[in-house]
């Protein structure tokens, strides 16, 4: 609802005001009411609608059907609906009458000028003429937290203006820019840092057109939520400041970065060549290529043999109505990879954001296998249709590890995935992807969350033992040079340190299984428990056999770190398992042998890649956040 | 909700573990199920409750009825509710049965030890015996953002510890504080900057007591939520890192600063003696005696001359439970008054807070004559049970003057009290209490809003002419040696420039009308025009005769600036007018010569008086933000 405006009118002289299409303005006649009225009358040009309403509240009735009685707190509402063709074209007359005299006492007038003044925003870049122009859905008070999300603006585009959040920049993170559509080139920078306001020219029927770019995330200190006015203001006498007429407000709303969880469909997988992992790098693309998705291989010039292409960064996008593309949220950790996302994954229609601590140091939970997001959930009430993120961290309150503070701020920020903190610490590299993953599933919730679990890895031991594969051997299927000692079931089972060890693991996975339980809304048919050992070195967890959950999920296609588990009837029982639990729910399990050039370096097939997914079907700005 | 925890049991050996009293643990028996069971019983000692559920969401049973099939899927719920006395003093037993057998196949056995831990809230400070300690509403997540709003906790509470918020203090600005309540001394500081955790000392039964001390408002950047958790860790390994156990959460919200309307009782009036305001110091105290409240004079050799004490501060409150008391918000105006609500307000019981910006300037509209707050209204569809703030500020977008941007981040950020903006630039001084004020009503919304109205006074002008008063004189009851013109009433009616100017300030006052009418949900019933004239000095407007508004509110006592009206039948035509206005509300008028002491130098009687009010009764945690 616009504002209203007050024309006071008098009975000495005619009143003239602007008024703006559309738009009511209230005529006040108590101010200059002849005396012995007890009646008026209203009436208008045919271009000037004229109501009565006995208050805001109730209804309004046609202004020229009957003679008014004046003392019964009246408002007089006049409106225009399209702009005049001449100056002072609408008329409105009141006409004050007496019971005693058939003649009227006197009359006011008042003359009226109709402007069209609108800022609208067109959500799907298709012009006026469309229709699609879409109403301002709400209107913002005068005050900065008011907003009304209905417009959308992307944050982070181009490449020549990358998003780096300098100090200050929140001060104006946008830069609408005025001029015509087709020449890139004659845009001109009309508001933005430095430049508050924009003087329109004054243009008979044009409309004015304001392109509008975010160029920062939302984040700690800025909601993303912007405001634009337009404001007509009466300059019309020298001697006095300038008076506001109208002002009509949009509230952009800065598109958010959103993660896409692995049940997504994949586009494009990226994996590293490194100097060690040839069989590696074939076996994903032809996982890549039976799920019918793009394979991206990082050269060895460019990754100088660091693989973890997992942790350098996390694939997202950003989406307006008429506009979706990926960007790139490079992690603080800074390995040989370090210019991989701003060099290669940056580009025309691929955005790029990072954020770095100042001063602080990061530590391994930066690494972006510990920033997950899980699929669409409901839990205590409430909707994530957009899933919910996912990051590893220390127990509330411990001085142990967590994911940097500009980081949580900035996923915090973007507000469509609130995210949950689990507890990772107890990990040796520390990130969730080391004990949680997330597949497909067509039924239930239309996914699976799968949990790394040495308790169900016990309990398949001890059946094999029972029937009598006790002596089966773990590592034995390893070939070539490496030199890693095979271990009987027999042996796992006596092993006290082991079983204490996985015991403890097993409690702190609980811990996150629990908190994902009540965080995520699921039930124990929601999660699979996926055998797997952890041992300690320094006193932290790491697989003691290839990591099972660390998967490479493309749609139906898994591709799953090869065990090596315990030979039994010229088969891997821990593959047999896997294979039992997830073929069921219409998945394709391909075992990759990552155990050289990963899992000795403690990480997996996750690890060692990335995917871009297709987005969401679900539109962000319909959240409610 | 606490988090369940699962304990897993096995048939090998007995199981220990830790509960925690009233918390359910999970026992999972599926990882260790003897072959060829189809059933199981589960017996517990008296002190462990022993429940048998389907699923999460469905009811439960106790165990110990009857025989349960083991394929279903059945969750084990034990539960204790007292702490052990001894070590492994609760027990279950699981016992796993064949139907081809009469007996079970196998035992397993699930010691449990009981504790005591939870993290409460005494929010009335009434000690845990008196059994006001409130359940907690809900818990944390381990996110930052998802708290619930339940514990209060003052700011700004001690002189020694004023809040100035500087730089690096939003990471902690609590202080909780263990120790024992009546002796000061004795307490330790166990948590704030720099000191995240602290370990909880064994003890066998006793509680112990924190006391949390909030010491930064909320501001930009700082929700003013706190999480606080404890944790029972598992450190009985010394091979392995400690395992959570149980976590508790209490998120306390840190109390806003709150204003108080001029429809609230008045407690304390504050006025400044100057070297000529003898007779206005006299006549606001005769107005104090009255309303029954206390007067406080600032002295000359403190004010130095400086009479604008409503400029200097704003007199708010804060609330807790157990706690009430005033915070004086000492605005970034420094005047020769600078020094008094540090040195002369802040107290034992009295807080302060002051907001400066860092290298910008401050203009008039800083002072706090432009910060102004609505009684509670409703508006949109929204409650605002402590009304809202008024703040003057420029048409949007425009380069204008505002209010700087460190006052108003922390006037939104207290939340309560979400500001409005309104349109001051115009008025010379530009403050909101040049053209509104608000007073108390014996019916409709309980309140009036007085607008400062050119068009009324003309109205009233007109009047008086055209029943022969036209040569009454404005300004004639001026005695002693003001140099002021004397203005006939003609004299004003036809003074083109005058009428033009306040058609103008009208057009301005009615800008700022429609927008209180909209984000206060006000109607024209609601307001009353106050005749009013203004002139204009260097392009901006100031009160042409004493700004009939800028009056004092002291419960029915209203301390109106003496206008000096043109004098008919021996009486102020203006006085008549607004006592014809305000009266009739049960309210009492008391002109105040402020002329030469206040009005000669742009401000008023409100301007050059303060007061401290009784708080709302509502309590700002009942409010939804």
């Amino acid at each position: 609802m616009s504002l209203q405006r007050i024309v006071r009118v008098s009975l000495e002289h005619p009143t003239s005001a602007v008024c703006v299409a559309g738009v009511e303005t209230l005529v006040d006649i108590y101010g200059s009411v002849p005396e012995g009225t007890e009646m008026f009358e209203v009436y208008g040009t045919p271009d000037v609608d004229v109501y009565i309403s006995p208050s805001m509240e109730r209804g309004r009735e046609p202004a020229d059907t009957r003679r008014w009685h004046c003392d019964a707190g009246l408002e007089i509402i006049v409106v225009m609906n399209s702009p005049s063709k001449d100056l002072n074209d609408g008329h409105v007359q009141i006409s004050y009458y007496s019971s005693r005299k058939p003649l009227p006492l006197a009359y006011a007038v008042l003359y009226l000028t109709c402007v069209d003044i609108a800022l609208d925003c067109d959500l799907n870049c298709e012009g006026r003429e469309s229709r699609s122009f879409v109403d301002k859905v709400g209107h913002l008070g005068l005050g900065p937290e008011r907003g009304v999300e209905f417009g959308t603006a992307l944050g982070g585009v181009k490449k020549d203006e990358v998003i780096t959040a300098p100090p200050g920049s929140h001060n104006c993170p946008f830069h609408p820019l005025p001029g015509p559509e087709d020449s890139c080139e004659a845009y001109r920078h009309a508001l933005g840092q430095d430049k508050m306001s924009y003087e329109v020219p004054r243009s008979h029927g044009d409309e004015e057109r304001f392109f509008v770019e975010g160029l920062s995330f939302p984040d700690a200190g800025f909601t993303g939520l912007i405001s634009f006015h337009v404001t007509l203001l009466d300059d019309s006498n020298e001697d006095f400041s300038e008076s506001p007429i109208f002002t009509d407000t949009v509230v952009f709303r800065v598109a958010p970065w959103i993660m896409t969880p692995s049940t997504l469909p994949p586009l494009e997988v990226y994996v590293c060549r490194v100097k060690n992992n040839m069989c590696f790098v074939d076996a994903v693309a032809e996982l890549a290529r039976k799920a019918g998705c793009k394979l991206t291989i990082c050269p060895q010039a460019e990754n100088r043999n660091d693989r973890w292409i997992q942790d350098e960064m996390e694939l997202g996008y950003v989406q307006a109505p008429h506009k979706t593309f990926p960007v790139v949220f490079d992690s603080p950790r800074n390995g040989e990879l370090q210019d991989f996302p701003y060099k290669r994954i940056l580009g025309p229609d691929f955005g790029y954001v990072t954020r770095e601590p100042q001063g602080s140091s990061v530590c391994g939970l930066d690494s972006f296998g510990n920033l997950e997001v899980s699929p669409p959930v409901v839990a205590n009430g409430r909707e994530y249709p957009l899933g919910r993120i996912l990051i590893g961290g220390n127990l509330p309150g411990s001085s142990g590890r967590r994911v940097t503070q500009v980081v949580r701020d900035f996923l915090h920020a973007q507000r469509v995935q609130p995210p949950v903190e689990l507890f990772v610490d107890w990990l040796a590299v520390g990130h969730v992807d080391e004990f949680l993953s997330f597949v497909p599933a067509p039924d239930g919730k239309g996914f699976r969350m799968l949990l790394a679990s040495p308790g169900a890895c016990f309990k398949l031991f001890q059946e094999k033992r029972k029937w009598g594969h006790g002596r089966a051997l773990l590592f034995e299927g390893l070939v070539g040079n490496v030199r890693v000692n095979t271990i009987s079931i027999n042996q796992v089972l006596s092993n006290e340190n082991l079983i204490n060890y996985n015991k403890f693991v097993q409690s702190c996975i609980d811990w996150n299984r629990e908190v994902l339980k009540r965080e995520l809304g699921l039930t124990e048919q929601d999660i699979v428990d996926i055998p797997q050992l952890f041992k300690t070195e320094k006193r932290k967890a790491v697989a003691f056999f290839p990591d099972l959950v660390n998967m490479l999920v493309l749609g139906k296609y898994l591709g799953i770190p090869k065990p090596f588990g315990p030979i039994i009837n010229g088969r891997c029982c821990l593959e047999e398992k896997v294979r039992s639990l997830l073929e069921p729910l219409g998945l394709h399990c391909t075992f990759i042998d990552d155990f050289t050039p990963y899992h000795m370096l403690h990480g997996e097939v996750h690890c060692g890649t990335n995917v871009r997914r297709q987005p969401f079907p679900f539109k962000w700005w319909h959240m409610v956040p």
